[in-house]
């Protein structure tokens, strides 16, 4: 019996290796911090020496990563500021040491995997996983499966309306200024205010903008990708309050069109995330384990 | 032998019918102006009767179109202006009144495929299909096969940001006012400028500008959708030097991030439509008929 399917997720400050088959059978989880690519790799090695060589191997990384199996640089990472990894072939790497399939997704679009098999967006053959945080990013699934075209989505550069009289503040994107990310993931709120958004209080005029703004870019995924949900988590978006102002934000910048009503403030069209910090290992998992 | 497919294209404007195979195998082709939905269907049963039944029939639509097969208001319309349209089931009328099997698209996701299969989009599972005119409207291909979710895109309805200063026009949408259609679409052009952008000449300022939104708009459509190439035409795009200007826009608005030279200026990236006017209906064939 070797129906034992091994997942990894390589985030930019930890690295979560599990072993198992789905949400209830997890036989070992793990984490330690991401180190330089050799160490990282090593410690990956480690985990499955110690609890078992799993039948094949999902990757959820970070990105940028080159997903395309027929690409030469498949599993590699392209620019990063993360000291190291630039370059570095993290899918040829785990599958020589391991011995092992690998296949290798963004941390998105592996949570996207996840959450359409074991969590909140079941049923939904298209669907857009995002997240904002230190960050923004998304997974999107067509048919089912992680859309690949030119690269992976990097919806967090798209750009949207940045009213200067509201908002002075410039943008903390260090390519684009005030492109999406720029304006809304958590270091931009913590350089608006001068405060980490943690310490925002719930009543901070910060939420009402940033509901703004998390609407205009789930809008224009909507508007693009027509996913049947958004699951929206990280960081940021749990903050408690603000995905019920994005969700009634995002009808009215629709304002009846395209028509329907599936995009009500109360249709559960945008929801939270059901599987919480898993679902990134679990979506490593989702990618190799028959559903 | 019964190998003739059939296409139509209801355009806002005018129905085109075609009964054939391929590009080269077309053996009948007409159009008629686009009446009112009764007269609409029974022109087109009527081009098949004079020329031969199809084996299946495409049909390429304007939208708002439900294309679910399993939804019960399959191959309808959904809210348009053009009179009578809303609500009318197109799909299930021509189904019936021509006794074969029917697959509805949108106009755009039909000449996606379109363009694909026999022009410029060969070799891409994915795909995007843009078109400015009297209005914008995208069409995605992934794995090779439009893009469904929710709905079908909206692309035109997305906010891009609009730079009070540079251009004081308050956008010509009625639903979102300034949304990318009210900014750069042809009648937005108009407003703006006071004259029919047919009649601005090479050199107005309006040209920079409309290369600026149309840059916006589709930096979206690669950031969410990531198509490995984006077709661009309509009237406003077929404009000498627009999509010129547009492929040096583009790399500039993405200034490095994400990285990797696919998208630069001469890549290829964003080219012309091969098929020209014929893309929609050729697009509702390839619905149907095999590739």
């Amino acid at each position: 019996m070797n129906e034992r399917y091994g997942g990894v997720e390589t985030g930019g400050s930890w690295c979560v290796c599990a072993l198992g088959a789905a949400p209830g059978q997890i036989e070992a989880i793990e984490q330690f911090p991401t180190a330089e690519p050799r160490e990282t790799v090593a410690g990956i090695v480690d985990f499955f020496a110690r609890h078992g060589r799993p039948r094949a191997l999902g990757v959820a990384g970070f990105g940028p990563i080159e997903l395309d199996p027929a690409a030469a640089s498949w599993g590699t990472l392209g620019a990063t500021p993360k000291p190291g990894w630039a370059g570095w072939p993290l899918g040829p790497a785990l599958r020589d040491a391991l011995g092992v399939p690998v296949v290798v997704e963004t941390d998105v679009g592996a949570a996207a995997l996840a959450e359409r098999r074991w969590g909140a967006g079941r049923g939904c053959d298209s669907l857009c996983y995002l997240t904002v945080g230190t960050g923004i990013g998304a997974g999107l699934l067509h048919g089912g499966a992680p859309a690949h075209g030119l690269m992976h989505p990097e919806v967090g550069h798209i750009r949207v309306p940045h009213d200067r009289g509201r908002d002075p503040f410039g943008g903390a994107c260090p390519f684009h200024g005030d492109c999406w990310e720029g304006l809304a993931a958590g270091p931009a709120i913590a350089a608006r205010w001068g405060m980490a958004a943690d310490l925002l209080p719930d009543d901070h005029p910060a939420w009402e903008l940033e509901a703004e703004y998390v609407a205009l870019g789930i809008l224009a995924i909507v508007l693009i990708a027509s996913p049947q949900r958004v699951i929206a988590g990280g960081g940021v978006i749990g903050r408690a309050g603000l995905l019920e102002r994005v969700r009634v934000r995002l009808p009215e910048l629709l304002a009846g069109y395209p028509p329907g009503p599936r995009i009500a403030a109360d249709s559960g069209y945008v929801v939270a995330p059901a599987l919480g910090d898993d679902a990134g290992v679990l979506g490593a998992i989702a990618l190799v384990a028959p559903g």
